[in-house]
């Protein structure tokens, strides 16, 4: 399987989006360490006391940004490994990886920098669109079993 | 593994649960423009101004619906992807397979149109068994490498 | 597949880990009901009135134990099948599932306890090793295809 040339191409794009993820939660944790905003009062005792318990809009951006990567990159690690066994051409399969994987790349910078809109709702719609046509052609190849 | 009849019979039921996620998504985007309600400010300034940089409660909703089916249809491709190679007939594993996607397509729409309780809390129990007994089965046959 | 050592291995800790996310459902679903706090209209009208439609801070903490899991757990499920077919030593294999899943009890844990800070975060951070491990030793061996 990982002799498999399509789905040792998947694994590539798949793991450093994994690690885009990881990477989220680590600015979460700096920028709750920085801005001394925490969501559990153990926290908060242990950097300064129960004052800094509170929400804070910069931690819950990117909050929503990690949240929004579990949403789309979780199913696309699913799609993206099940498509690869029905046997694409290299070219088309690279393509769809490629373009899920800079478009959530950009959503990311896009959610975290504040970029002016709709420039992350652009890069999230552009991401579904290999994630639907991997989804249509799953379904095709299988719709005699189900 | 695609030729596999039970593999194959899972991968239409999980396909069209990823789906089914994805529309939930689709509705909540659809429902913040319709009600001006956006969870970040630059949002809000590209729909006419700061004042619907706000939260909505059925916006709230479709927010726990979906990260519900997070918690639920993420694992179930897990554990579906697996039973289905421990060799289950294609019945039973159809069964599980079936009462698991339509409970948590009864799980969306009563969560979405704000059923009665408890039908929500009753069609994610009910799709909790057919996970429970998959995760049983994937236990017993690999006990022996614990 | 299932006949692999390390793999079954994997898929021993792996669905524990499931059935660990399973049980902190069980646990907030019993927290509501116990502490009377609803996150839906419909379930505070069945549970005695729209007062009990309201937030309880431990309710909000079971919540936020269950989503740090599925932003660790989920990709483990995914880094864990994919290392496991990379031809791994069993001894050094099972040591990265039983890090990760021994770490991610504790952080279950801490977290449900509120015990003293900084043990929720240590058991985040020897949990994400494994992971980061596995995460780097695919990348090396599909570095070829990208």
């Amino acid at each position: 399987m990982i002799r498999n040339e399509v789905f040792s191409c998947f694994l590539f794009y798949a793991v450093l989006l994994i690690l885009k993820m990881y990477v989220i939660a680590i600015i979460t944790g700096q920028v709750r360490l920085r801005k001394k905003a925490f969501a559990n009062p153990e926290d908060a005792l242990r950097h300064g006391g129960l004052q800094f318990h509170r929400e804070d809009p910069y931690v819950e951006r990117c909050r929503r940004a990690h949240i929004n990567d579990m949403e789309n990159i979780l199913p696309f690690l699913f799609l993206g490994a099940i498509y690869s066994l029905t046997g694409p051409s290299l070219f088309v399969a690279r393509l769809h990886f490629l373009v899920f994987s800079l478009s959530r790349l950009l959503h990311t910078v896009a959610y975290l920098l504040a970029l002016r809109a709709p420039t992350r709702s652009v890069a999230y719609t552009i991401a579904q669109i290999p994630c639907v046509s991997m989804a249509v052609q799953i379904l095709t190849s299988v719709m005699a079993y189900a």
